[in-house]
C-alpha cells in the first residue's frame, strides 16, 4: 500500500478521518505508524497529498490530510477482455488497477462459458476494494470504469463508439505487427486494446472487430495464460503510449 | 496444456509412453481424446513433434511419439531476481517459464527477508513441475537453469560471470530510459534482467550492479506488485529482443 486511498464522503470538511478497516490494520501494523508520522494519501478519483498520523490505537487509525498534490491523469489505455474464468478474474482486478486502465470492459465471447458471467467476482462489492487495492500500489486514485456485457455483437455494433474512442487494437497471436508499430505515428489521445477468451475469438468476433476498425497485433510466438498475457499486453501498450508513437502523458 | 511434455526417461525407443498422472487426466477429461487422435508432444529440453494416443482408459492415456519438429531456441533472456515472498514465488515459476527464460537466478538482498530462503517454494521439487506447467503452456521445451544464492555480493562479484553473459540491466523506478533503447544497437545474443524486492535495491547494490556493467532501465511511474513487475519487464525485454536492438530469434 503505497498511498492510502481515502473515499471523499469519509473525510471531514478539515480533512480528519478515522480507519477502522485494513489500511487501519496495514498502517498499524506493517508500516506500523505513531502519531506525528505522515503518510501519502489520495482521495479516491481525486488528488493526492499527504496526511499526518493523529491516533493510533489497536484497530484505529486517525489521519488529518491535506490534499495539496496533483489529481492523476486517467490513464489513457482502456480494455476490452472476453471474460476469463471467475478465478483468474478475480486476480486480475488489481493487476489492471495497478498497470492503468480507465475503462475495463468485460464481454461474451464464443469461446467464454456462460456460467463465468454468473460469479460473485463480477460484483461491485467483489470488484471495487480490489480495485482500489491495485491503485493504492501504484499510487493512482482513478478508478477504472467497468462495464458487463453479455452479448458481443450488440457490445461492438451498438455500443462500443459511446463507451470509448481512440485507438483501437486487437492482440491476434497469428499477427507480427509489434504494438509499438501500431502505435507509431498515431495521435490517438486513447488506446483501446481487445484480449480475447483462451481459445481466441472466432472468426466472426475477429471479423466484426476488424470491421470496427481494431488492427491486429502480435506479441511473440508464445502462448500465455489469460491473467499473463492481459499484463503483458497492457504493459506494451503503455509503454509504447510512453516511448514514442502516441504523444506521451505522463 | 499446449503441450504435452515428456521427460526423455519416460519414452521408450519405440517413441510410447504411457501416462498416469496430471498430463494423462489432462489428456482425459479436459482435451477428451480418444485412440488414433493426435496431440502435441515435446522431449523436455528436446524436440516438439506429434503423438498419436494409442489406448485411454480411466487415469490411463498411451501415447505413441514421433519427436520430429524443431527443437525451440533456448530463450535469450536471463532473470537475475531478488528472491519474493514464499507466495509469490510460487505463482511466479509457472509464469517465468511460460514467457521465456534461459536462467533464473535468485539472489538474496538487503530488503529480502531471510526466512525466505526456508522455504519449500525453492525445492526442486516444487518448482520443477511449476516450471513444465509453464512450458506446456508456451509450448517450449527448454527447463530454465535454476540457481539460488543467499549471498548477493559473492553472487555478483564471484560467481556472474560464469553463470551468464551478455547485455546487462537493472529495472530501477527512478530512470526513464525504456528497455527498449538500452537494447538498441546492442549486438548481445543474451539479455539478463535485474529485478529487485519490493522496497528496491539499497544503493550498495545498486552501485555494485553499476559497477558489474548493469545499465538501469525503467518502466514509467507506477510501482507494481513483485509478480506483476516480473511479468511487465520480461515481456519488454522480449519485446525489445524481437522487434529491434537486438538480433531476433524467434
Amino acid at each position: 500500500m503505497n498511498l492510502i486511498i481515502l473515499d471523499p464522503s469519509e473525510v471531514t470538511g478539515a480533512g480528519d478521518v478515522t480507519l477502522t478497516d485494513a489500511r487501519a490494520a496495514h498502517l498499524a501494523d506493517v508500516l506500523k505508524v505513531t502519531p506525528g508520522q505522515t503518510v501519502h494519501v489520495g482521495l479516491l478519483d481525486g488528488p493526492r497529498g499527504t496526511a499526518v498520523v493523529t491516533l493510533t490505537d489497536r484497530r484505529r487509525v486517525a489521519l488529518r490530510c491535506a490534499f495539496d498534490g496533483d489529481a492523476p491523469q486517467r490513464p489513457r489505455v482502456d480494455l476490452l477482455l472476453a471474460l476469463p474464468r471467475p478465478k483468474v478474474m478475480r486476480r486480475l482486478w488489481a493487476q489492471l488497477a495497478a498497470l492503468g486502465v480507465g475503462q475495463i470492459i468485460l464481454t461474451n465471447a464464443e469461446r467464454v462459458e456462460r456460467n463465468y458471467f454468473d460469479t460473485h467476482v463480477l460484483t461491485p462489492d467483489c470488484y471495487r476494494p480490489l480495485l482500489v487495492e491495485g491503485l493504492q500500489q501504484a499510487r493512482d486514485t482513478r478508478l477504472p470504469a467497468v462495464s458487463i456485457h453479455r452479448q458481443f455483437r450488440v457490445l461492438i455494433e451498438d455500443h462500443l463508439d459511446t463507451l470509448c474512442e481512440g485507438l483501437r487494437l486487437v492482440a491476434d497471436p497469428r499477427v507480427k505487427t509489434p504494438i509499438s508499430h501500431a502505435l507509431r505515428n498515431s495521435r490517438a489521445e486513447r488506446i483501446l486494446i481487445a484480449i480475447g477468451p483462451e481459445g481466441g475469438w472466432n472468426d466472426f468476433e475477429l471479423r466484426l472487430l476488424e470491421a470496427r476498425g481494431f488492427q491486429p497485433v502480435g506479441m511473440g510466438p508464445r502462448t500465455l495464460r489469460a491473467d499473463t498475457a492481459c499484463v503483458a499486453l497492457l504493459t506494451l501498450v503503455h509503454e509504447a503510449v510512453r516511448s514514442g508513437g502516441a504523444p506521451v502523458a505522463e
